[in-house]
Formats: C-alpha cells, structure tokens, sequence
C-alpha cells in the first residue's frame, strides 16, 4: 500500500469539505442562526487544518492502482462523514456523536435514514447542511475532486472505478477529467430544472433547494417530519416522481442524448427493463390499494410516488406505505434491493445487475442440460465478459453476506424481526425507510449505539459497493 | 426430449409406490382403523395401475441425458406425492386436495410443514404414512429404485445427480447401483440403531417409529402436537439432537469409515464446519435464552435441540423458539439458509455450498486488487473446478430469485410480513416451522390455495435442488 498518496488525497478531500462547510454558514447568517454559523465554521476550520496537514505528507511519484483506489474511497468516505458531523456535534443540535455520524454517513451515502424524532426542531443551517450532503455524494466527492484538483489519469480511473455505481465503470470521454465534466454538468443542469419546477409550482425557496438536494442524489432527507406528504400537492409529488426516476437512469445515456444520439439512448436495455419494473409496480401497487383511497386516480398517485421513490432508492414519502396490504409492502422490499440503473446516483443492486443474473441463471439452466453448450450472454447488444459476469455473481454473495451478518448483528437489539430485516436492507441499499417502526412514519432512534454503527457500515458499504469498505475492513489490509 | 424413457420410468416409481403403500395398510389393520386401510388399499392399486400403464410404454433402446434425468427426478417426484395424498382424500382426514398434496410434498420432500391443526386426531395409519415419507424421501426414492429396478448405467448417473443434494455428487463406488445399495445399507442401519435408543428410553414403539422417520429423513411431522416437546424427556431429546445431527453428515464419510478409513472421514473441511456453526449457534443462544430458563443447563438443552433440529432442516421442537429473543430467532432463520452437509438427508443450500460461496468471495476481494492473480480455491485439500464454483454461484443466483418471487406471491395472502417471509424460507429449505403464525406451536393452515400451492412448490424446489423443478415448469421444456 502506498500510503503517503492515499492520505495526501484525502487531505485533498478534506480541504474541499472545508470550503463547502462555509455554505450552510452563509444560510446560517441568512436566517440569523449564530449558533449555528460557529459550528459550521469551526468545522470548516477542523477540515481544513486536518486536510492540510494531510497535504504535507508529498506522495512523490508513486502510482495509484486498484488498491489504492479502493483506500482513497473508502478513507475519503469516513472522514468526510467525520468531518462533517462536527457542526450536529458543537452545535448540540445532535449531541450524541454516533448519532450525528449516523445522520451524516446517511446524508452523504444519499440513504436518507433519520436517528431525529423531531426534524422540524433543527436550524435551517443544520437542515441545509443535511441535505446538500446528499447532493454532494449522490454523484460522488472524488469525482468532483477530480474536477478542480490535479489527480493523474490512472488515480482517477481507479478512484472513479471504486466511487461509481454499477456492474462496469467506462469512461465517457478519453480524459477522466472531462467525465468528471461532464456527468457535474448534467448532474447540475438537471438539478437546475428541477429547481425551477418546483419554484414555478410555488415552492418556498429554503424548501425547494432541500428537495432538489434530496431528488438529485436520490436521499431522501426532507425538512418536514412528513416529507414531501407535507405539501399535499399533486403537482410537486408528480414533479419530483418523474425527477426522482430521471435521476435514477444511466448519467451516459444522457451524455448521448446531448451528443444527438438519443436514438442510442431509448435502446438501453437496462432503461427498458427499468421502466418496465416501474410500470409493473406502479399498476399492481395501485390496484393493492385502491380500496384505501377511494378513486383509482388517488392510488396511482401515492402508487407512483412511493415506486419511484423506492426504486430510485431517494426513500421521500407522502403515504405511509407502511400501513399498506402486505403485497405492496413485499413488492417496495423488493424493488430496495433491485435499485436504479448502474451510473446514476442511485442505490441498490442496479437493475443492470439484476438482468445480468436473470440472464446468467438461464444461461447456466440451458447448460446443465446441453452439457457441453458454449454460449455468451449479450446485454444490450454488445457480449458480456465472463470476467463481468462472475464479479457480478460473487457481488451478489458477498451482498448477501453482508446483510445476514448485519441482520444477525442488529437482531441483538430485540426488535420485531421485520424491522431487523428492512432497516438494514433500507441502509445497505441506501433508501432511508423500512417497514415498521424504521417506516416512513419512524426513525432509526430507538437502535442501540452497536446497531446503529452497523447499519451505518452497511450505508457507507451499498454506497461505495462494498468492496472499498469491506478492503479497509479487512486486517490483511494493514500488514506490513 | 425422449419422452417415453421418462414416462416409463415414472412407471416404475409408481408400482414401487403401490407396495409401499400396503406398509401403512398394515398398520391400519393392526389399530382396527377399517376406514384408513381401505383408502391406502385404494390408493395402492391407483398406484400401482397408473404405474402399470406407464409401463406398457416402452422406451426402446433410447439413452437418458442430463435434460431426461431432471425429467424423470420433476416428474416422479410430482406424481408420487399426487398418489401419496390419495389417502388422506380418501378416508376424509384431510378431506381438501390441496390441503393433502401440500402435506404429502411435505413429508416426501422432509420439509415436515404441515396444514393440520389437530395432528392428533389423525389415524394412526395415517400418521404412520405420513412420516414414513420422510423416511421414504429423505434418501430419495430414485436412489431406492436404483437397487430394484435394472436401470441402466448412464441413466442412474443423471437421476442421481439430480436427486441427490450437494453442489458435486460423486460415487462412491464404480457402480451406481452399489452406491444406491451402500447409502441405503447405512440409512438403515442408523435408523435401527435410532429405533434401539428410542425404545431403550422407553418411548412406545409407534411413537418410537414415527421419531425415527422423522429424524433419519430430517423431515419433522410428529405424531403429537407438542412434537418432542411432548415427551419432556431429556434423554430423548438428546438422542434425537445426536442423531439429527448425524443425518446431516454426508454418508459419505461413513462410507469411509466402514472402509476403516475414519482419519480421512475426520479430516472432512464440510464437517469441521458443521460442527463448528453447530457449536456457535448453540453456545450464544443458549447466553440468549439463558434468562428465560432460569438454569444455563436448561438453556443449553433447548439451545441443543434447536440448532440441530434447524441446522440439519428437520424442524422438530421441544421448546416454542418463536418466543426466543430476537438474536435467537435470527440465528435459526440464518440456519434455515445454511443447512446440513451435501450428500446427507437435510436440505437447505448445504454447508459446502457456503464455505464454497465464501471462499470464492475472499478470493475476488483479493482478485480486484492484484487484478491479474490466478489462484485456485481448495476445498478440502483438493483444488475445486471453476465449473462447481461458477454452478455454485448460479445456484444462489436462482435460489435467491426463486425465494423472492415466493415471498412476492405469498405476499398476497396480507399476512405479517415475518410470515411471508419465513414460511418461503421453511418450506424452501425443507425446514418446517418459520416464525410467527408459522412457528413451531403453529401451522399452514391459514394461507390461500395459491400459496398454498407456491409453498409446495417451493418445497419441491428446494428438497430436488431447484432444477428438475424449474426444468419442468420451463416452457422449452415442453416445445416440439
């Protein structure tokens, strides 16, 4: 392991985070929270001192490769969360360490689960703070430090490898600093448009940037206890539903719509199957719980809301689907493990994935009985790499692993087996709410300081696609 | 697909059904239940007729590949518990065919489910068959017609490796049908050796019997309510934890044992860690549960009995484990997953199978950062082919989804969600008992014909390893 350029990254990192805790500052001066304003300032000092002291250590000329990759994420990850609890911390707006670490691991991983009981009780500051952190993982940090910083080519193909969703990484453009460009162009353009949306329907400003914040990276923190329930305003629900989605689609195929190659982009087999399972859902969902409200209109509303929101992992609510028949209920637990698409800022398996198994296990069916059949599997016109597709295999395994370790973990607490079970698929595949008492009406509180380190591991796991963690984790690691 | 080879080897299967169910005819004569014995003599000569016109189809010189092996295994499989449920219709102790069907696949497939509520008032010749399925399926009754019947080389080689459990099924002698001998030899012996301890305790011979299937099949009906809560006897308890155990072995290290070769039986790598789960598990429930038992004796007692009643996929109980705290609870759901040893009489995804995904996990980890390391997984001193490793993975690709679309469509039966759950996870490992509604002091009555069917069906998934199971409902299967 080289470790003077891991750590001179992260200080990189980390003098970045010291800029960018100056912004809820400014909101914390707009709204005359001086408290406030203080903790975000000595934690943007706090960053910067600590970057900075990182920045002495010179990394020389030595290269960056896969695992080096894997430390710069993964290190980045923690102390960006460490950092940027500070200001719930010194503030005592959230007193309790591990439960600011908690809520700011959720904030920039984009899980959107809340250890708060009483959101609407925080500083704006805080509550901005909260939710940009969503917007500034949701694409992820190290992309955008390789926008403004001087990262070589092979630091960020290997950094990008381990930051960004998905079964393959591929560059759009040669120069990994023009991707970085490229997918922050977009990432803000569509933010931008969405921004206006919601000022247009009457949105408060404050209120307008939290949900643009929350939908882009798909997180989920909402300044209201009811989220976007809150406003009971169709308009805003179907604005942020279709924006949730488009944020859940592949950042390239956008790419190629601006390249005039939309044609290209429409074929996408993963968009196909993506809104596909959107469509399946929404339907069946909607006819589950028509009898609960009423009119079919009113259960495709709250049906297509609560879909969108699960699947594209945001977790914004305004029906409490927890209360919903069990179908329902199964059916979102489902759609938390399937995900958006890979290369978007959602979590999950990734749909892409998810194909990819479906094809491989018929595949292999059709061998077992024509024993000798050499067969490759194509995915979206091109054929997939054997390589690829037993990353993907054993993606799955260690995935599951994780999670029976966690839910073993967390059943220490005594809580009802369904909410051992749906808190940690809520946060190893980053969606915020579970069902019962960790739904979209409760909070994550009520868990004990292990249960909650353990479910914050799984946020900053699904987030980072386990392998950065896990490898950090890992005692062979450290040796020598 | 060579279709009349299939049909006449279900034929043959069917006719040994027949005889087979003449044993429970006795029984019935013995207890006076005139009502009983006429049903299973009505069913036997059902049996036996269908089988017989199956015969007359012959098959010709035609050979059996992988594609008719899976056929033959799906389809025996389906017809013999079809057959098996006829007395329970017959004599109106189980007067609904669904409710018959599920309990008859239950007990060939020595899940040990059951849709009875009062298990008691069932006649004695029908309990007696009822857990003489487990008997029957738990070696697999393909492997019992292996010795009867003169099937041929190749064509025994594909049935077996579709019938037995385990990622590789190996010979263990030149010939199949001294392998089929050999496994019986053993199987019988050790539930004659069980019978002995059984009646040395003093339990009742019918009882005695009803225990043995139970155990030797690691299927789980009991003759009482209470299972072997009923006898409150520690001793047998203990017999019964000892031998429920040792039926998850894989025979085939008591093969070696006859061959005098018991260091290299102790030197199993699947054994060491069977024990080991097994001694986990009992050691921290026991901690878990100690408060509720007031004595670390009793805790351990019932810790004993439940993780091997689990572990090994039997699903008898003693004490009521739904009530446990939720670690414990976990833990036994976490068993359900893992299973007994291939080539034994449990189900579950099996504990080679597991070392195998983990072994395969690490050496990825260690892959994605030496990137061009080609390195070999041993297991159990021999270098394992990527070809098991790669059908492993596909295995827990499929296993997953099918537990997924299970839960999906119980789900719609609106019970708890911890019910959905565990009952598709009972049913699909061949456990028995989930938590809730479907935990050891419950049943399966209460769920819809559909799920009622999904359940069965999965318990065929499960005990025959997905594929034959899956092969048959395929489409393909039937085209041309």
């Amino acid at each position: 392991m080289r470790t003077k350029i891991v750590l001179h990254t992260v200080g990189q990192i980390l003098v970045i985070e010291g800029a960018l805790l100056l912004i809820p500052a400014i909101v914390g001066l707009i709204y005359h929270e001086q408290a406030s304003v203080i903790a975000f300032i000595i934690a943007a000092c706090a960053a910067a001192a600590a970057g900075g002291m990182l920045l002495l250590i010179k990394p020389g000329k030595s290269s960056v490769y896969a695992r080096e990759g894997f430390a710069i994420t993964g290190l980045s990850w923690i102390f960006l969360s460490l950092f940027g609890c500070l200001p719930f911390v010194i503030s005592r707006q959230i007193p309790d360490f591990v439960d600011a670490f908690f809520e700011t691991v959720s904030g920039f991983t984009t899980t959107g689960s809340s250890i708060l009981t009483d959101i609407e009780s925080l500083d704006n500051a805080m509550l901005f703070w909260r939710s940009f952190t969503h917007w500034i993982g949701g694409m992820g940090i190290l992309v955008f430090g390789m926008i403004i910083l001087p990262l070589g080519g092979k630091r960020s193909m290997h950094i990008l490898r381990a930051e960004a969703p998905g079964p393959s990484s591929s560059k759009l453009v040669p120069k990994m600093r023009d991707t970085a460009k490229i997918l922050y162009g977009i990432y803000i353009a569509m933010s931008l448009t969405l921004l206006v949306f919601l000022l247009a329907g009457g949105m408060p400003l404050f209120d307008s940037l939290i949900n643009v914040f929350g939908t882009a990276g798909t997180g989920g923190f909402s300044n209201h206890g009811a989220s976007i329930g809150y406003y009971d305003n169709e308009y805003f629900e179907v604005v942020i539903s279709v924006f949730m989605l488009l944020f859940g689609v592949n950042f390239s195929l956008y790419f190629l719509i601006l390249l005039k190659r939309a044609g290209a982009a429409f074929k996408n087999e993963e968009l196909h199957w993506y809104l596909g399972i959107v469509a399946f859902a929404v339907i069946t969902i909607a006819i589950n719980i028509n009898s609960l409200y009423g009119s079919l209109h009113q259960a495709v509303r709250h049906s297509f809301f609560a879909v969108s929101s699960i699947i594209t992992t945001t977790g914004f609510g305004t029906m409490d689907f927890n209360q919903w028949p069990e179908y329902s209920r199964t059916i979102l637990v489902l759609l938390m493990f399937v995900g958006a698409c890979a290369g978007s800022t959602g979590g999950g398996l990734k749909v892409s994935r998810v194909i990819l198994l479906l094809h491989t296990a018929k595949r292999s069916m059709r061998r077992m009985i024509h024993s000798r059949s050499v067969e490759s599997i194509r995915f979206d016109g091109r054929i997939m790499e054997e390589e690829t597709i037993n990353t993907c295999l054993v993606y799955l395994t260690v995935y599951c692993l994780t999670t029976v370790v966690s839910i073993v973990l967390v059943s220490l607490n005594n809580l009802p087996f369904e909410v051992n079970v749906t808190s940690v698929i809520a946060c190893i595949n980053n969606i915020g709410p579970g069902l019962g008492m960790v739904g979209p009406a409760g909070n994550f509180a009520s868990f004990s300081v292990m249960s909650k380190l353990v479910l914050t591991f799984d946020m900053l796991a699904g987030r980072l696609e386990l392998f950065p963690v896990l490898f950090l984790f890992s005692i062979k690691t450290w040796r020598r």
